[in-house]
């Protein structure tokens, strides 16, 4: 154990507040630099000017910094599913949800277009992101039951829902180019994820319909 | 080596065309009684009677037995989508790659429930099959495309079939108990899985309409 991992009072009051923020700051430089496969979590601790430990506090392991939304993203859904009126529709109270997300989202867009890049270029990441939109679904359907919605109503409106946001998803982060260096573009030339997720809806009923 | 990797054209001729099958039975058995995890690909071998490498050249690994169905699944819903009447809507589109599904699966429904059985249980497996699906949606929408949809509609109209197609599956497969030991019951008590797909497919125009 080195010094760094000596948690003094002092510091932790003066370092951990945004030591999450500077390991996923830097793991993204890292995986975007050398590539995901080839940086180590002791290289990402280095570059954030912490201990190993200190990023094993924060994450189980390097592919998890770019799963740290996921929980929140999934509380928020199921809040809003749960908080629908009581006289909403699943595909109504699957909208909830995916407007939910969209709060989530907007201020993310440039850190979500980095993310699906890295993605899209790794095996391992992809396997997780569809565990991810798995899970997403089986918590949505799990809410549509809560609310009294029976099978396979609650299974395909969820499935319908999950598949709309990876859709819209897709679109959304498109509107940036994909690399690091790319310039930042202004917060107004992104569009709402919001109308990407009602495009996607409505075109899923003239699809269907 | 020992004597039996020898390939004698005698007994290529005798032993290869159900190698494939035997080793199938033998893996499913072993996966069933003892766990998948804990079955090494030496243990199916030798409960096939056969040599590892006989094993190899006709499985990359131990996982791919359960998936090695997929490609044919694959092609047939491509070929079904591309063959669709000129005229067909998006949707109709699907409902015909998943008609072909139906003729696919139909002989298969005890294999197939001892199948869902064996990935339900375990997470290497759910990956594997997560993969499947995301490679048979992407599959679908390239057919889509293919027939000159534009996007979002061709992503969602894939999306949408293959929730349906997941949905369908599960809900049919639940009609046998999931044990190696269960009785195997007349093919007549065995819904069609078309009825399921199409019971799903009204269902989820019902919910999104």
């Amino acid at each position: 154990m080195s010094v760094t991992d000596i948690d003094y009072p002092g510091r932790m009051t003066r370092w951990q507040p945004d030591a999450r923020d500077r390991l996923t700051a830097a793991a993204y430089e890292l995986y975007e630099q050398r590539g995901y496969e080839r940086t180590t979590v002791a290289e990402i601790a280095q570059a954030a000017g912490l201990s190993e430990r200190t990023f094993f506090r924060h994450f189980a392991d390097k592919r998890e910094v770019l799963f740290s939304g996921s929980s929140h993203l999934l509380d928020g859904m199921v809040a809003a599913a749960l908080a629908a009126p009581d006289d909403a529709t699943p595909f109504e109270v699957v909208t909830a949800a995916l407007e939910a997300v969209s709060v989530f989202l907007q201020p993310r867009h440039p850190h979500s277009a980095r993310r699906q890049a890295l993605i899209v270029g790794t095996a391992e990441l992809q396997e997780r992101e569809l565990a991810k939109m798995a899970t997403l679904t089986a918590a949505t359907a799990d809410a549509l039951r809560q609310r009294g919605v029976g099978d396979p109503t609650a299974s395909l409106a969820a499935e319908a829902g999950i598949a709309v946001f990876r859709v819209a998803f897709e679109r959304w982060v498109a509107v940036l180019p994909a690399e690091s260096d790319a310039t930042p573009i202004a917060s107004t030339d992104v569009p709402l994820f919001l109308d990407v997720v009602h495009d996607c809806l409505a075109e899923l009923r003239a699809v269907t319909g």
